[in-house]
């Protein structure tokens, strides 16, 4: 052990010296005001020299220096449900050397995040932020500052996050009541309009693009729907935000979350998330406070919330660094524009799919309701998919994600997401998987 | 506007190229298994050129391009309450391209960052973890979980966090009782023991370090009456990890919540947490559910919590990059050496305090309570605190803090935290806060 200490009595030395120091070169002439405090100093002087009380002393270590390995990450090709690479302008950007969470240029550069966020939702919610958390917290947000007990909240469950806005419904007092349909398929109008009708329910929602399945749920006509029966709408957009077609406004979402690590390229730890009018008319006409203090966005608003321009009050401090990732993963969505990056993703999403076609695999969900972020592939019979995940990961540093909940041994998960979502990243999948299938005897 | 836009008819295009390349090279020799799959493929054949429904559509862009400035924060000395500037090794791990979330790696780095934080922290705690958010996320953490409806929740009021603890409480349906002193003094033993005696908490919750104040809470045989009574202690760490010795072990405490963004130099976005063994007994016998889904403890500790290398399951998505950051922080706490990092932090403290006095200032904290790592600073009569701060923020870029809640108006907060905690930069911030002063006539 290599490291230089000093002894209790050293640090006794330098604390005396210093007080030394203080004295000899005493106060100076100064204003009124001043001299009268330097009166009262002078009554009760500091005595430097003082023992702290035990907790403020220096007790040596009881639990020793831990040894650890090295750091040194490896590189891998991350073609999971996500986290994706990160685009390497973001980890420049998050690597900038942080301002203060209250300084004049991180609230300008909030609303720029603000204003960047509303066109990636494309959405004019006043309410568009970045959450303080990874997207778990969003999705948390939306249930915690929309439900009120008591609340009958109707939620379509086809895969692992609808069964969690159960779980979180709960927590907040609500009834949920659940649309169900097996995972990997997806809602037609009619169901829904069929369920609110029958549960009335306070609060509707739906899985823009379930991670768990591969499924994008259709909107069309829903937001009409909600707003003829006084339903506020909440949609997980997790998988879907930059990489597929999401239309805030057209379809009258009312609450929205999303990711940073999927489709735009940024490393998880903050999360997007939206409020429409109506929404912030329920949180702010709420009849009991948000359960939740983290992450109760009546004090959000105050903090980084309010676009008046005026005084922000302290809530917590944001992620400073992230923010500044989010920043820039959301100005190469504008430099790019949503348009091309739609196309993007559904271009390597296309060129994949083909692939595994030649290979003889199939997708889990329905051509027309496949996101092209995130394919779910079935195992073929025979295959032990672990192997497969474990193979690709060892041989080729390869990321791709195994079935969660009860799609869990039933298939793959591969995400072509961000800077991933390009025909070089569709073929280096297509053939490591090709590789380990070959390893089991699988003819391709 | 230079941004190249694909039309929809290209888009369709390449779509029906793609079809026909995937018809052309068709299905190959392949196991029995995979070939069944192909004939079902066969019999319903994937159509590449069928229109998604309406959601997956692009129907163009509502919501407009926004106009943003240009990335480029200013370089400030960070010498408010936090966050400190981090230390460049820091944001050097942070900007390492990440792996997946449950990446064998990641799990093993995560065991490394455990047992630093234990060393910080100096506790054998096995529960010792970050919070997937800042250090209000880990405040909350402890509350939701050690907190059960109808606790009495024992709250020790000196300072504005004490005042979030008892607001905090009172969501998790805790019946708080509090201890009350001046902002900046401490509570005595003995007030500790009555207030207990008195009450019967069911938890007690003591500010170590007061970010409103400057106070350094002792903790002399706190937790012996504790577990005397049969009380859960909860200590905020937030401004003293790695700064001020910290002992959770000797101390007795049960759940500890700690910042990065101040004496560890890493930037906020994750937060250091501990349970002790008598926490973790309580949390997984609780009669309710935690109410918090994001912040449930039981399922983070089957998510990263856990030390037995059996399989982790999926909660939500771990920041990986800020744990980069910490992981580094950590190592650099570490290679200097706990004591080594107390005593840089008070030396520092002890330089900054004597210069004050020769200014003629006064901090609010009596010397035996005082923290080092922030310090409050009675603002002298007639001196506008506010226009201070902002004269050595835009003349010299250096924040320093204003007064929080009833200290507003009253105080100055100064860091020296980190690599901070420097005479560097204890000289630099007196001499910019003399030349502030003598602004508004102060003589010094």
């Amino acid at each position: 052990m290599l490291l230089r200490r000093f002894s209790r009595k050293a640090a006794c030395r330098m604390f005396s010296s210093s007080a030394t120091q203080a004295g000899s070169e005493g106060n100076r002439a100064m204003s009124a005001s001043a001299a009268a405090q330097a009166s009262h100093m002078a009554a009760k002087p500091i005595d430097i020299t003082a023992q702290p009380v035990l907790t403020m002393k220096n007790l040596g270590e009881d639990v020793p220096i831990p040894s650890v390995k090295s750091f040194n990450p490896p590189i891998r090709l991350l073609c999971g449900p996500g986290p994706g690479n990160a685009h390497p302008r973001v980890y420049s950007a998050m690597s900038l050397p942080q301002v203060g969470h209250l300084d004049p240029y991180f609230l300008e550069m909030m609303e720029d995040i603000k204003s960047l966020l509303r066109y990636s939702f494309q959405t004019n919610n006043s309410f568009t932020i970045p959450v303080s958390g990874t997207g778990s917290a969003a999705m948390e947000a939306c249930v915690a500052n929309m439900i009120e007990p008591g609340d009958v909240f109707l939620i379509g469950c086809n895969g692992y996050f609808g069964k969690r806005l159960v779980d979180m419904g709960k927590r907040y007092g609500a009834v949920p009541v659940t649309m169900d349909r097996p995972w990997g398929q997806v809602f037609t109008y009619e169901e829904i309009k069929e369920a609110i009708e029958k549960h009335k329910p306070k609060v509707l929602a739906l899985v823009h693009a379930e991670t768990s399945t591969g499924a994008c749920q259709p909107f069309d006509g829903v937001g009409e729907l909600c707003r003829k029966h006084g339903v506020l709408l909440i949609a997980d957009c997790v998988t879907s935000i930059s990489g597929v077609p999401l239309y805030l406004d057209k379809w009258g979402v009312d609450a929205a979350y999303a990711g940073t690590q999927k489709a735009l390229s940024c490393p998880p730890g903050v999360a997007p998330l939206s409020f429409s009018d109506r929404a912030m008319d329920k949180l702010m006409n709420r009849k009991t406070d948000v359960a939740n203090w983290y992450l109760d966005m009546r004090m959000v608003a105050s903090y980084i919330g309010s676009n008046t321009g005026g005084a922000r009050s302290y809530h917590h401090t944001a992620p400073i660094s992230m923010c500044y990732a989010l920043r820039e993963a959301l100005e190469i969505v504008r430099e790019e524009g949503l348009e091309n990056r739609w196309k993007k993703h559904r271009d390597a999403a296309e060129m994949f799919w083909s692939g595994l076609q030649e290979m003889g695999l199939e997708p889990l969900v329905a051509y027309e309701h496949r996101l092209p972020t995130l394919t779910t592939i079935k195992v073929p019979q025979g295959i032990d998919p672990k192997q497969v995940t474990n193979f690709v990961l060892h041989k080729y540093g390869i990321e791709i994600g195994n079935g969660l909940g009860e799609l869990s041994g039933k298939v793959w998960r591969v995400g072509l997401m961000g800077v991933n979502a390009t025909p070089l990243i569709a073929m280096t999948v297509l053939s490591a998987m090709k590789d380990a299938l070959r390893q089991q005897g699988y003819k391709c």
